[in-house]
């Protein structure tokens, strides 16, 4: 009996179809993969959610994914769980210019993604086990708008000096420091040098570098990236990419000085 | 008495100089090393050939370099043994555009390069036991002109999923693929993006992917390499370099799926 | 009490501050750290000197860098002992265009460098233990003005050959050769090739490898370097970088074959 489904596992005649750039992909899987391996979509008809907490529970993100992003968008509403490492072998096929395809295939548990002459097929995660982690509503008192150029140069210039490193927000400016046992470094950026910044007394916590380096070496270069900060508190990092079409925000727990 | 020897040591008093640029070189060695380490030549006043197998007998080249690849050339016959890594570590002190002398000192069994300022003897490899290999006289059913640049990338996306591919001809296309546990991939190219199709029924052989990788590899992109096929059995690729001064052929042996 | 001192700590109160290019400061360090992890500067007002061995006392070095070499120089007399990896890592935050401040902190002992919006304070070494090598006063039989690109290529061909190589001056040449056990190789750079040729007769010593190699790598190509050759006796290496306001000295032991 051609066309019946006795049971159809779930997903199976929903549909996802979709075509992007590959530079705009690689963009995405960058700033995923700065947290886990593996990533549970939301689709819905207007685009893709997605909402992530590594496997320490230090660091949270949320995804959202316009279907302006896209050339073209199809999609009924459905789960789609995906293994970053393999996509990321997909885009090692394609230049930045290229487009790439993708479409699900339910029936088979599969993505198919199609990359000029190749056709490459995935089996889609069970995302059964895959939760959505609460994303807490933080009201931080002081937020700044930073370049990710000068953030990264920071980054690069603490990384010999210690784990973890001080962010500091006060009316008059931004700035990252970090000692270590002889020496320090610090990036300071006043007020001139931030597109925003909104602080009504200075605020400071410290976090883990290695956390934060990745987070911040995965966005693109050029974005400027708002950070709230408050004092002893998780920080919250948002910004956009890809025209505006994905934004995304990361939540990153403080570490506090016990000792 | 000058001019006078006792004993020529074999070669001795045979002659072959020749020069030719690097790149040219560089290219005829990177298609060699894919397969052995050293290798011997079979020199002639007309030009140069090999014939080698790998040390599994899994492959086999056959190398035709006319005269007209180099800038100049005087040779008597005579058998030329090298190690192929030496060439390579010359390789390394020109530019591409740069050319490169060779000057045999049989007397003392050794080969001599010349780059710029550079003078870099080596010592010429007794060929004793170095055999010609057999080339097969193979007839195949169908055969494929196809872009060296997409088979690397099928070679490329081919990677991660499994150790052999299959390589397939009908009427219709050319097709590389590869299954593994739960992901596939292929390159499937019609009729209209071959340079030649000839194939009256469908064929189809699996092959180690390390060996097609190495060769392919080593071919300059946008070359275009015939593949014969036949159900399996060996492919047989052949291709020409340098202005079609170089010509090669290439075997591969089928994996033969008894398990 | 503001602005007295009871104890000043040896150099507290004594200045250095200077701004100098970053790809000058890189080109100093590659050279110094060729030979050494830790240097001592002695600093006047007109400029830095420094003399080193290393740990080996097979080369030696004596570097001048003329206040000239900077974009603004101000100094006491004193000295400045410095962790070269450390610089190292302060070099990789700059553009090879972008300056860098450095500025003594003498009360702290720690040296401030200053690179676009990033401060970064080092621990200054103590230099009480690191004493000024005597440099010998060397006349040797013959000097060549030599390319340092020719050199590096000529090092580059020795480095799979053997561990040592030989230095050769005579009234027509100057020769960079190399023996192994089967193979050979040698750089001859005519008098017409070389910016600059004296030798009554033929001189030649022979010098580890791996010392001048990393000397050599070290100098930026374009560099014309005099070397200074005796039979059996130390090199002296010279040559002037950064518009002739750094100059450098540079002695190897000869490998005296003794077995």
């Amino acid at each position: 009996m051609p066309g019946t489904v006795l049971y159809d596992g779930g997903d199976a005649g929903r549909q996802f179809s979709a075509e992007l750039k590959s530079e705009t992909l690689k963009g995405l899987v960058n700033i995923i993969s700065a947290l886990v391996d593996e990533v549970k979509f939301n689709i819905t008809p207007e685009g893709m959610t997605l909402k992530a907490v590594d496997a320490a529970h230090v660091a949270m993100i949320e995804m959202k994914v316009d279907k302006g992003a896209f050339e073209s968008y199809y999609a009924d509403d459905c789960e789609l769980g995906l293994d970053l490492d393999k996509i990321k072998s997909v885009l090692k096929l394609a230049s930045g210019v290229e487009f790439i395809r993708m479409e699900q295939n339910a029936n088979l548990g599969k993505l198919i993604f199609k990359v000029g002459n190749i056709t490459r097929s995935m089996t889609i995660l069970d995302t059964s086990s895959m939760s959505d982690p609460k994303v807490p509503d933080l009201h931080l008192k002081a937020v700044a708008g930073v370049s990710v150029d000068e953030l990264k140069r920071g980054i690069s210039a603490a990384d010999s000096i210690s784990d973890h490193i001080t962010l500091r927000l006060n009316p008059e400016r931004f700035e990252l420091s970090c000692e270590g046992d002889t020496d320090s470094v610090s990036l300071a950026l006043d007020k001139g040098k931030l597109a925003d910044l909104s602080a009504e007394e200075e605020v400071c916590s410290m976090y883990p570098l290695d956390y934060f380096s990745n987070i911040i070496k995965a966005v693109p270069n050029g974005t400027v990236i708002n950070i709230e900060l408050d004092s002893n508190y998780p920080m919250k990092i948002w910004f956009d990419m890809a025209d505006n079409h994905v934004s995304v925000n990361y939540l990153l727990a403080p570490r506090v000085e016990s000792d």
